[in-house]
């Protein structure tokens, strides 16, 4: 006999997208239940995305999430970046007026947890065999078996699909109307973490010959960086030097700019791939974060793009569950796509602007360059790429 | 037995970018002649490009061109780009403060070939075999017949080779140090002219599922519209009623625009393709325009590149020829591939962004969507292209 319990809002998937909606929903009156297959710690432990656009730090105020951002993270007010050795500065708060933070995935995580804890919101992590149950009637939910071992069931009117890239609710969408975008790139990343000082106040995106490198930041003492990679290369096994010496190669210029280095304490390969799936909604099933989208890493959009999904959803989803009403999530995935095709572009834009493709055709090698002067080399380009980077203004969620 | 004469700057291809420098160098008292295989009358009844922009104008004043522009041409402060079936104007003059111009390649021929007549400038039109003799010396040449059959050669201490996109003078450039940087696009444009009123005031750049279409003008009765088609139709055999049909079909719109039509009197395929060549100097031969790179149409950057080239060379040849010192031109090239390469690049964009491939994945099909909006939806994207539309500035010509 399982336990069941009775909720307004059943969210599937713990991660930063679903515990900002359920703390949006909270907010605003509105009852959810969360469940994630993952434990608390391994979710803290998951090494992920570094910057929050200033649309998600207003968020991170605007539903009293916390502040430990102004202590813990770092206000950036642009990046830079290096072609050939030479660096190029965008100054988004002067192009834009906004800044962005360096504010890693784990910490939106863990504040979010927090807030959840401290207002006992029902969170569960560590669930296991979830199966979704009558996810097209009046009352959707989920049966799974809780941390302790025991099983569960949790029912609602509406179900939020919020359960990352290996989604099992985006297939709740049926499947005639369903269309998956995807677009896969030959090359990936390999990404370390390293103990070592800051080797620049702000994230550098470098570009020559041998290819891409980003050099970001954890901590005064952690940083973390990633070389572009052939998929099929082994950098597991290279040795610290090589590995140190790869890097500099690619930031390497006449400004003389040294790496900081130090012992390296993780290594990680992330695949290249964009993805959309669309619709968004069917009936009272929604999706957000993840579930739905994914990008590739360059440009930092895939935790931003999360906590824009939950900014358009929260509000009609707190609406449709106070009248218990479909029809007030109109608007949900119009507004939500539209940022996610621009952002999927944007993706695009900053990784093939910046990688060397295998084989690639000497042409594009030197229209390439031409990109990137045009777009480094005028302020409006400058601009155009900072307003991106630094996040689309909250007017465009439609509410 | 030929006649021999003797100047100080030959300049093989008499369009654009050879009448424009031979005008820049008359205007700084150097002596130039000029050449060209085709007849007057061939140049200036062939249709081609119909933008000025900002910088190619104050050049036509600057050198004393001619300021039928004023008269006979038309002001465009900005252009609409239709998507989809609405419109979305980009206001260049509101932008940067520069608009373009509606004024053909064939006037900008005629006032130059007019300004070098009057000026009793020596240009010869309508010679055959042409051949360079003694290029690498210092006193390069050509042999040819002029238009009344008489064998001739020119001497002089320079040589522009202008001779367009199927230029001789682009292989005097040794091979050894050469690179010739190709692309190719699996599309073409279809051109006609027809006997129509002005369907806008602006060029419409169109695009929707059914492809790419540009609306262009020349005169109050007289209008050059252009098709995205794959290479294999043959749309020669199209009737008027298929065109007509085919063009509205790619700008119909909730607006209810509607195109003007008229009589079809020309019908022109145009090939797709980019096209540099480095270096554009060896010694004293200096290649300029078309002979070292072509552009696809998209975004009317081909004329306006020819004439930035001769821009950056006039004012260095001369100083060459004047002191004749072969280190005068230093800087001409890397002045010119600078936006040459940046062009290539605007190019591409406006063209891989407005037209549909053939088996497109679904994807980038969206992501294109995606771009379109994030370029036209933000001020940011429009004054990036609008910059980049009506021409980067002067001062980088590295003068």
């Amino acid at each position: 006999m399982s336990e069941t319990t009775r909720t307004q809002v059943v969210i599937v998937g713990a991660g930063p997208a679903g515990l900002m909606i359920s703390q949006m929903l909270a907010n605003r009156g509105v009852d959810s239940v969360a469940i994630d297959i993952r434990t608390r710690e391994e979710i803290e432990n998951t090494h992920r995305a570094g910057i929050l656009e200033a649309q998600a730090i207003k968020m991170m105020d605007a539903e009293n999430v916390s502040d430990r951002y102004k202590t813990d993270g770092y206000e950036h007010d642009g990046t830079i970046i290096r072609v050939n050795g030479v660096s190029h500065r965008i100054n988004f708060k002067e192009l834009v007026g906004e800044s962005v933070w360096l504010y890693p995935q784990t910490d939106v995580f863990i504040d979010l947890a927090n807030a959840r804890q401290k207002a006992q919101g029902d969170v569960r992590f560590g669930v296991s065999d979830v199966e979704v149950v009558d996810p097209y009637s009046d009352n959707p939910g989920v049966k799974f078996v809780d941390a302790d071992g025991n099983a569960q069931e949790v029912r609602g009117d509406f179900l939020v699909g919020s359960d990352g890239s290996r989604s099992i609710c985006r297939f709740l969408i049926p499947e005639e109307g369903r269309t998956q975008f995807f677009r896969e790139y030959p090359f990936a990343w390999f990404g370390i973490m390293a103990e070592a000082p800051m080797s620049a106040d702000e994230l550098i995106y470098a570009t020559n010959e041998r290819g891409f490198a980003l050099i970001s930041q954890r901590t005064e003492s952690i940083q973390r960086m990633y070389l572009q990679c052939n998929p099929s290369d082994d950098m597991y096994q290279w040795s610290e030097d090589q590995l140190w010496e790869e890097f500099q190669s690619r930031l390497e210029g006449s400004d003389g700019f040294q790496l900081k280095t130090g012992k390296i304490f993780e290594r990680t390969l992330l695949p290249f791939r964009s993805f959309v799936q669309e619709p968004m909604q069917h009936g009272r099933i929604v999706l957000a974060g993840d579930a739905a989208h994914t990008v590739p890493p360059t440009g930092a959009r895939g935790l931003n793009l999360a906590l824009s999904d939950a900014r358009a959803l929260g509000e009609r989803l707190a609406a449709a569950a106070k009248g218990n009403d479909v029809s007030k999530l109109d608007g949900y995935q119009e507004a939500a796509l539209k940022r996610i095709w621009r952002a999927q572009n944007f993706s695009y834009w900053m990784t093939t602007m910046m990688h060397s493709l295998p084989d690639e055709n000497p042409y594009d090698y030197k229209r390439r360059q031409g990109e990137l002067e045009m777009v480094l080399g005028h302020k409006s380009g400058q601009t155009h790429l900072a307003e991106a980077y630094s996040g689309w203004p909250n007017e465009e969620d439609g509410l």
